[in-house]
């Protein structure tokens, strides 16, 4: 059992509270049985687990632990005091790993013709992108890609919010627009960006080719150059003084547009 | 100028950090310029606001400060280090008001051919609660119905959320879920409850009359009873292993599905 806030484990995931670190290792810290058995269960990269004896009650997490020592992983008793130094939220539940980061890059995304991706420009609020990618997992949706100065997706709130689908939807992050762009335009998926001045509305644009949607950051949207080089330009309608909706609700949105098109029509309804 | 935490203003404010104030007194604290100017903008009664010349930047809340000090609104300056003290936010912009709770009652409520109404089951997220008033502001929704052991709409985290959108749109706190069915059968209003084990899914429904939406808390989802009690049951399609959604994403989708049924159709893609 781990008693020392000086075992490396222990400062390791400190360290990785910090995202220049979670950087440089290329991994992230967990915690929670949700998240755990998340990672467990789609097979996440899980480097090392700790858990407390005296803090964990879920059984379903100690059967995990079994099955991961059986695997080899390190998994590491500590003491509650010591899991609670490490962890990020009041009352922990006692079980946490460090997971491999995995982002991918943009040639290796399989793209075919019902392919919906989310680009995201330099969204500011890991919550936000965390709750993007759960929506993205619930349809089915083939990645999310970060550009440029983003928020961090292995941020704990981000890795909350997601729900587990941090370890099962692809993620790619890319430092130029440029990039995205023309990986698209090569491998025929549509542009679609939006803007508050569009002149179409988002239900009024067929989504079913391979679509890409493009947003902005939460508070400057979509520079021109983005805009103007995606195939076409949608709005949400907003009444009357709100100038803008939640990022998560604005990608959302789009992506159940898209899914809602390419169902079955209901005659009686159209 | 002042200068003593010890001042009843000072210790208002901090009392109003608890819900339990919030609710003695019918009142709130709202921190930072974005809040501060929407209250002031949509006319919310504000009973002080306090500033600090050292923190505040903000030409349009100087000019607000003065408009509501020749109304008669106590418009307090203190030091940084006070202001700093009663702020929850890390470097806080040095503005913030007492804003009157309004909370109206069901039969208050104004509803036309056209009212879309959310109504929420006890949710326990009170992000979720400000991004769902977000919402109901975009698309001109008639109010949000909290009902029984609510997260509070006036917690600083829903009022963040919110984007102002606290101070616009209707709100209902409601202790009983029998009173808001019994208020919408009365007044004609359908009501559509979601259910992941619902079998029509929410887009091939109509809401062409005045709608609620009822919903459940992010853990439960509704109670057996309140299912069977509603007009209609309608699911959002999930793939994979995902079992739910964001709360305010699911409730910003079925807004903007009843809002698009109701604009002009376009022939080309129905």
């Amino acid at each position: 059992m781990i008693t020392s806030y000086r075992n490396p484990l222990i400062k390791r995931i400190k360290r990785l509270r910090q995202r220049k670190y979670r950087r440089e290792e290329g991994a992230f810290f967990v915690e929670g049985p949700r998240a755990f058995l998340a990672a467990v269960e789609t097979g996440a990269l899980i480097e090392a687990a700790v858990y407390s004896r005296q803090l964990l009650r879920s059984e379903a997490c100690y059967a995990a632990i079994t099955q991961l020592a059986a695997r080899g992983v390190a998994c590491e008793e500590v003491t509650a005091e010591l899991f609670a130094a490490v962890a990020e939220r009041e009352n922990p539940a006692g079980i946490g790993a460090i997971v491999t980061a995995g982002s991918m890059a943009l040639h290796d995304l399989a793209v075919n013709a019902g392919s919906l991706f989310i680009a995201l420009v330099e969204p500011s609020d890991p919550g936000n992108v965390g709750t993007v990618l759960r929506t993205l997992d619930a349809v089915g949706g083939a990645a999310l890609i970060l550009v440029g100065n983003s928020a961090d997706p292995f941020h704990p709130t981000a890795v909350k919010a997601s729900m587990g689908s941090l370890f099962t939807v692809p993620l790619c992050e890319v430092d130029d627009l440029a990039d995205v762009l023309a990986w698209a335009q090569q491998r025929g998926i549509q542009i679609a960006a939006t803007s508050a001045r569009a002149a179409q509305i988002y239900w009024d644009v067929a989504y079913q080719t391979p679509t890409l949607f493009l947003m902005g950051s939460e508070r400057h949207g979509l520079p021109p150059a983005a805009l103007a080089a995606a195939d076409l330009r949608v709005t949400i309608p907003m009444q009357g003084s709100v100038t803008s909706l939640n990022l998560a609700i604005a990608a959302s949105l789009l992506l159940y547009e898209a899914i809602r098109q390419r169902q079955p029509k209901q005659p009686e309804l159209c």
